[in-house]
């Protein structure tokens, strides 16, 4: 019979499923950091100690005492004398006096009383020399140079130089719980010599696929069955989105079945997806399963969306359980509209701005007003490289919609990302600048 | 000494250094599709059966032929008698004759010689009566059901059906090789019951450090020591972009013992990153080396960016070698520069549009003409769902550089992204909007 849903725009929906859920719940593992990457912090990390741990030159030239540089010019230079070269890696063994200055490469730690670093570009050697000043601390055992230096520019107390703690205080928190951890994390970790750290644990979510002419992908198909789709593009979904999927293979249309299916894929994971047979009838079975697994059972029946009219939200005693169809482009888009969300408040990640492309779209596209649309489209004249700034060079593509029945795989296969048009718009105009999500 | 280097801008220094090397060389293995997610794909894969394998219904309605609903309205319906109730996942047992209909579901098999459904919604029952002329084939063993039903609405011939190969033709070439596999992908290969495939190779990078001042990061460092954090950035940002980091550990900075790590790297790997110690005289032994290990040796040295001016770009003997900075902000910034188109070359992989974030900058930013500068920012805003269409409504963010010294890698770690500015712009206004590459 037809269906008569209330529907929910799709924010409201959202909304309404994540307010049952409670924030960052999964348990926490501890990780190996050089391993964790894509993972989410579920710890507050300080830092052990400060960052550098000692005055560094940031530049190639000579460490002095900023005060013997004042109002040095072209032609005023002041002169300081060379007592040696810091070696790298190590503390230097000698002190800067007043009217002396000492050789240092980027990274060389500030010798004692030296407070800033003239560049190379501003110093001129007057009179070279060598000595074997600092010879014993050397490494390399190559004499220290020594001399007389002239030096064009003053610099200012601190200038070419990071100071002890100028990137992180000792005990400063350095990275939140819920950080998503990308390489710039790793490699503040590694600074702190920190090599593991607790991470939430990946969202177990559990796959059920039901529909009576459904198939394992790996069989032979007889006429009038399909193969599973869903499960496997929704496995990929959640791995990529910090999850962990798993699969409980094709469950008939039974009643009895499905909830036995349904309890147990609950019992052991955190999230619960039921992609639906495509008729009817085993969309509103899927509804009845939900609200006889715990409660408060089905939330939101019907979105007004498309794809996607039929997709079932639900909580089932504190996890969420989604019913979404069974045609694989709307269970794939509402994968991304509702399954990611709720991944991501599992997790208890700090949200990120979604990454978009922007593109000229090429054709009108019309859409029912009050009904929020996704369209796939390709995206055409990659630019060669890079992020151009200024703006009026940023749009370097096109937005192509694929037109055609929507519940293609390869239509979806052929897109590069899905072009949404809000609920409040009648639709887009050919030449709009519009915002494509990538897939 | 002052370096004097000839500052290439940096799509030409990539440009230089892509054209010598070779598209997709790396080798192919087979992987199972489930776990494909992310890998580029090796062969050009095309359907074995056209899909669907049968005329299938996109609705819930009645299987018709089409021509018996011409000109049927709301005033003037069509009458038809329903003989039967296409089974789900099955080959209906009974065939359409002119006059006749048969209830289906979505997805169901079109029964012989019926090619349109016309939905629920347009029809109605005159008369229910039930038959069990297809009981034998029906596994729920349920009456059929029969009787007359009035039809409102015509349809065309193939109206609310996907006919047989409408998403791909058998022997069509579905996923070209160099397709980055993404869940829809997944779901089309799972369509056709393809269950591994070709994939290429991860790219090996490896990567050597070197700097007498660098230790391993579970090290305590002693005064003028710092942690080797480039080593790890880099490995992470190569495991997101389809490589396999080895690390080949702290080299000491004397040129044979540098020139024999890399030539061991050189033989194991695709890629050689050399991150040079932070001082002048470290960076020139790098090119050193690599002008040693193979030809052509050093095609770039010195890059018009901000940060990774020093940067080294060789080939050797058909391989990348990349010497970056020891700067951890412009060795991660330029391991997106150069390491990454690197590796998607020689995956092989058709190029992506770079995702982006669009924002509004807060201050006036000024940048050297001539010179390419990236600046990382943080992202203010975060708008609470979704890709809003249409445009005016798009710009969510506000882009806030992060200021003080580049080299801070903590600096970095709370950045959402880099923002470019352009060699010819000379700076950018407070108030543009901007594109922000997320890191």
């Amino acid at each position: 019979m037809p269906e008569f849903l209330t529907l929910l725009p799709p924010d409201e929906a959202r909304e309404k499923l994540l307010s049952h859920l409670s924030t960052g719940i999964v348990d926490s593992e501890s990780v190996s950091v050089d391993l964790s990457l894509g993972r989410v912090t579920a710890q507050d990390i300080f830092a052990p100690h400060p960052l550098p741990e000692f005055s560094r030159s940031t530049v190639d030239g000579y460490a002095v005492k900023s005060k013997d540089t004042f109002g040095a010019t072209d032609s005023l230079p002041a002169y300081l004398n060379l007592i040696g070269e810091v070696p790298m890696g190590m503390e230097p063994s000698f002190e800067i006096e007043s009217g002396q200055c000492a050789l240092i490469h980027t990274g060389g730690m500030l010798p004692k009383n030296a407070d800033a670093v003239v560049m190379l570009e501003y110093t001129q050697i007057v009179r070279a020399g060598l000595s074997d000043l600092n010879n014993d601390d050397n490494k390399k055992e190559r004499p220290a140079p020594t001399g007389e230096i002239e030096i064009f520019k003053s610099v200012a107390d601190g200038e070419n130089v990071i100071r002890i703690g100028e990137d992180v205080a000792q005990n400063q928190l350095v990275i939140p719980k819920g950080t998503l951890i990308r390489p710039t994390e790793i490699g503040g970790l590694m600074a702190l010599g920190i090599m593991s750290l607790r991470v939430a644990k990946l969202v177990r979510v559990g796959i059920i696929s039901t529909g009576d002419e459904v198939i394992e992908p790996s069989q032979q198909p007889k006429m009038g069955q399909v193969r599973d789709i869903n499960s496997y593009t929704l496995s990929a979904l959640i791995q990529k989105s910090g999850g962990q999927a798993k699969r409980y293979g094709i469950i008939s249309d039974q009643f009895e079945t499905l909830k036995e299916a349904a309890l147990k894929a609950l019992s052991e994971c955190d999230v619960v997806i039921i992609t639906a047979g495509s008729s009817a009838s085993t969309r509103d079975l899927t509804a009845e399963v939900i609200n006889q697994l715990g409660s408060p059972g089905v939330l939101v029946h019907g979105i007004n969306t498309r794809p996607g009219k039929p997709t079932i939200l639900g909580v089932c005693n504190g996890k969420a359980v989604i019913g979404l169809p069974g045609n694989p482009v709307s269970a794939l888009v509402n994968g991304y509209l509702f399954v990611v969300p709720v991944i991501e408040k599992l997790l208890g990640v700090t949200p990120k701005p979604n990454a978009s492309v922007q593109a000229k779209l090429t054709v009108n596209l019309s859409s029912q007003a009050g009904r929020e649309d996704w369209f796939p489209v390709k995206l055409i004249g990659i630019r060669d490289s890079g992020f151009v700034n200024r703006k009026s060079e940023i749009v370097n593509y096109e937005a192509e919609p694929i037109f055609g029945k929507s519940n293609l795989i390869f239509s979806l296969a052929s897109a590069d990302g899905l072009l949404k048009i809000h609920p409040d718009a009648t639709g887009l105009s050919a030449g709009e600048i519009v915002d494509v999500m990538l897939i």
